[in-house]
């Protein structure tokens, strides 16, 4: 059964993708506004581990909606949440009989409740598979470990494909560099180069 | 990674075991109340697939306990749940790194909050993982057509080693066979037979 699985080269979308690899024909699906080239970095990782990749464009007006958001609230969660749902929503609208992300059981963002799940499943005709969900931060941290090798450092160094990337684009370019940092908390960022 | 998965014999706890098998050393756990003979069906099936097997003894006041729920409730879903918060402690109790359980994203009962997975976690400083957790009804449903081999009939004639047997054996000694279709609404049961 074909499975999309939105990806962005991290640690938890690689893991997600392990994780279903014996039971699904994976393809990895990185969602994109067209605003940076950073997806390119994600379809490196695919190429390196062996998946099939793909490009799932997103409508820019989204990320641009997301980044309003950011600014009224002063943090990044709801402007992420904001995008994430719409990848999904396009995601499931594409010709995959089964879509998947690697939210995790402790994430604050984003995060798909149960209700979600079952109203993407119903209108789109997809089963929606968050093979992490039932992972916490312990068990994802031990199995990264063991199984993949990945390169750590600040977010802004770290080159990968997820939404914050070209969120923190349009911040940069409309607001200056300086700005990204009052939104987006200087974290570690984790880049996979690998499987172990 | 030693890893004690809570294990009936049935689809859901061995698909969960098949999730499992690549990422941890899984031992098929079978918890019972020493009730009656049904965990040996679960050591059964746990052998023909390979898997190491253990018994986990319960305490059979809790089955007692859950007996005297669901004989007050009419239905059965909160005394199961009584069983399987013990069963998870119990098995949290024991050398295993990581547990596991079947529980799947649209069961009603058993359910683990993340809040309870959590205090699981830190009490007993193990990782709990519910593999099943991201997988809805339908996907659970395509997996096990495509990689078990199951038989399918009524409650009462399927053998299998979940809680609900043992719970049955003491409503029939005590209030007679009759009693048991008051309280266990009559549906079907699958036991695995073997993995494609």
């Amino acid at each position: 059964m074909d499975l999309g699985l939105l990806y962005s080269g991290g640690k938890d979308s690689t893991l997600a993708a392990l994780l279903l690899e014996d039971f699904y024909d994976v393809t990895l699906t990185t969602a994109h506004f067209g605003i940076s080239d950073d997806w390119e970095h994600a379809r490196e990782t695919a190429d390196d581990l062996g998946f099939d990749f793909r490009r799932l464009e997103l409508d820019p007006d989204v990320a641009y909606e997301a980044v309003d958001r950011i600014r009224e609230d002063g943090f990044p969660r709801n402007g992420i949440q904001h995008v994430h749902q719409h990848a999904l929503e396009e995601l499931a609208a594409a010709d995959f009989a089964a879509i998947a992300d690697g939210t995790r059981r402790d994430d604050r963002v984003p995060t798909v409740s149960r209700a979600q799940a079952q109203s993407l499943e119903d209108r789109h005709g997809v089963d929606y598979i968050a093979p992490l969900s039932g992972f916490g931060r312990g068990a994802v941290d031990r199995l990264v470990d063991t199984h993949l090798e990945v390169t750590v450092g600040p977010s802004e160094e770290i080159r990968r494909a997820d939404y914050e990337a070209e969120l923190r684009a349009i911040i940069a370019e409309e607001d200056g560099r300086e700005a990204v940092r009052d939104f987006f908390p200087d974290h570690e960022q984790t880049y996979v180069t690998g499987v172990r």
